[in-house]
């Protein structure tokens, strides 16, 4: 049945978009979540949020009291240092998943909301105690350097988008939380790490998965060489895609198609995993001949990868096929596997030893809590954040490479 | 459980070689199985045999009535026509899944064996009923020309001698069933073809996978296009070899590494769930340096395939990973898979509709009994294989291209 919600949530990762026509087009795929509980009237007060939220911190504790991994009822401390968030667009991935997460938060507020349609700011923010005045648009977006209580601003953007709005909230003296992928472009990605260290200011890539455990433990797997080496993984995301008319199909605002959007978890899965660059890339590429969606993106692109210590990779990535969200590393001694493996939430992993099959049972966190704490801890202690813009950079470079393979048929090396 | 199996059975698929060196190293692989009960003594008789095999297939009728699926015993008729087989090879496969699979069959029996060790078909011969005026060495195989009880002629060598064991049972005027690969070369593909073309008589490859009933399911399903057009089909195959001394790893004999012998499963799987040839090939291969099983032969070679419907392929074949034995056929509304897959048993059913997977519970049978059925058949009635000697120069074909991919680095189309 978690399934189910995972499906659900990739279905509904939408970011605003600025423009009326694809706005309203996008509004209608949005649906009942949108119109829905979390987005509630202009009653709910500040104290009113903070109640919830304290509720949904027991909730959690009592569900870590349910599988016994503690004695008592934990009641958490009171707030410690906050830094305070600006949400910069208010599409479906901030109304539901990224502002119900700082519920969960320990070091990070929302502060701020950027969005081109005020109603819905308005609300967003009456419920979760942001400020009128915090309210900011498009037009007026350089004026965030005038609030200080403003250390964080979350880039939920089309990937189009992203250079431009980080590199401004980089010049406002602001540290960028950026969604993935980072920009649509190599270059944007080196525009955007100049602009950080101009401001000297941290920036960080939101690769949500290496904050949440069960793709952690994975990693932790890998390293331990306890399947022996790694000779092959094989990696498969994807999933249908609905609205012909939605950012992501046109080629300026996603910069590309599957690849850039959920192709990018097979091949960061296979980056994370062996914990080296591919040196080699082969491709191959599929778009249904007369399928309007793909009119200026692929929908299909399947890839190899090669690695230094030998592992190779067989990845999908396809906005044709149905939900496929998984990846396996196969070792000399076994395998071990996430299915699902980097929606929101409903991780399994299953791990093979010669002839048993486990499955292997890790709680589960926020992923946005997680990772926007990350982030926060990162500006307070001047650390650089494990996903910094020169990870995004990386994947970007790769991803030039799958296409151009594609186009070439050639072997393409790194 | 079942997985266990499946994977000991993969271990011990080897097919007798006649040169002794080789063949000593082999029997230590063969451990157990061969020391034990299976090989018994002379002194079981031909009706001892007849008792066994009467036994397992009461058994097999008690499984049935467990699962509901008949209301009655039922006893089996007495045998009708009985096409003579030769079992040209010792190995593994021989003993431990052909010979008794005989008991399972409608329309085969044993009749000749052959052998470079008069020893051990001696004993085979007697358990199973075989005349010992029937037992043959490779010095006077052609000689099989004189035998009319043999029809039939099983080809379980090592890949390199296929061709020649073949043309010479089809110039001795015998239709051929030969294990896979085919042959090492498209030419001597060409060559068999031609011989029992020639001859007037069969040749069927054994792709065993045909024969059953969950591969055949997963066929269904593919053509009914219940999940939609296929998109991509992944598929994996591929154990950890053994002793560096055994055919398996010598080129002249085995004709590659693990494509030609585990990684073709993965191919097959392709082309008979589409029902089309490809028509581009990607391939990327790798062996460890210094691992003294892979000098002559590849470890790994992950390949790409094109399907002239828009269906693409990641496959991989390995060596040098444990275990793996699956493939996932992923349409537009869900996907089915095998995990294992193309065992000798134990196959598993799983399809994922939108949102719900379910295992799809199938009785399963003796593929090699039903892959024998199958070519007595065909010979009775006088049609044409199902996988005649064409299917397997298909393959052969494609494993040349995924060579040739691999080596230059470049698409290959077909």
């Amino acid at each position: 049945m978690h399934c189910r919600e995972v499906e659900f949530y990739w279905r509904e990762f939408e970011v605003e978009v600025l423009f009326e026509g694809i706005h309203m087009d996008e509004m209608k795929e949005t649906g009942e979540k949108t119109d829905g509980a979390e987005v509630a009237g202009s009653d709910v007060t500040r104290r009113g949020f903070l109640k919830k939220a304290g509720q949904g911190i027991i909730a959690v504790n009592a569900a870590t009291l349910l599988t016994g991994s503690a004695g008592a009822q934990h009641v958490p401390d009171p707030p410690g240092k906050k830094l305070g968030w600006a949400i910069v667009g208010l599409g479906n991935l901030s109304i539901n998943e990224i502002l119900p997460a700082f519920a969960r938060c320990e070091h990070s507020k929302v502060v701020a909301l950027v969005s081109g349609h005020p109603d819905k700011a308005a609300r967003l923010a009456a419920r979760y105690g942001v400020s009128p005045k915090a309210i900011y648009n498009y037009q007026n977006y350089d004026s965030i350097r005038d609030n200080p209580q403003i250390d964080v601003v979350y880039i939920v953007l089309p990937n189009g988008m992203h250079a431009e709005y980080t590199i401004k909230a980089h010049q406002a003296g602001k540290h960028v939380l950026s969604e993935k992928p980072m920009a649509n472009t190599p270059a944007d990605c080196e525009a955007m790490i100049e602009a950080a260290q101009k401001a000297n200011r941290k920036l960080m890539v939101a690769y949500r998965c290496r904050y949440e455990p069960f793709n952690q433990e994975m990693i932790k797997i890998a390293r331990s060489q306890e399947f022996g080496p790694i000779k092959v993984i094989v990696a498969d995301h994807g999933f249908s895609i609905g609205d012909p008319s939605q950012w992501r199909l046109k080629k300026d605002l996603a910069g590309g198609g599957s690849l850039m959007d959920i192709g990018i978890y097979s091949l960061q899965a296979t980056r994370y995993i062996t914990g080296e660059e591919p040196t080699e890339v082969n491709a191959m590429m599929y778009n249904t001949p007369g399928d309007v969606r793909f009119k200026e993106v692929e929908e299909t692109i399947n890839f190899q990868l090669r690695f230094p210590s030998g592992a190779l990779a067989n990845c999908s990535s396809s906005y044709g096929y149905s939900g496929e969200n998984r990846y396996r590393v196969i070792g000399t001694k076994g395998w071990f596997e996430l299915e699902p493996a980097t929606g929101y939430r409903g991780q399994r992993m299953r791990i093979r030893r010669w002839d048993v099959t486990e499955e292997k049972d890790i709680q589960p966190v926020d992923h946005f809590a997680s990772e926007m704490d990350h982030m926060s801890q990162c500006v307070m202690k001047d650390i650089s954040p494990l996903t910094p813009g020169e990870e995004g950079l990386k994947d970007l470079k790769v991803m030039m490479a799958i296409y151009e393979a594609a186009r070439s048929q050639k072997t393409i090396e790194l």
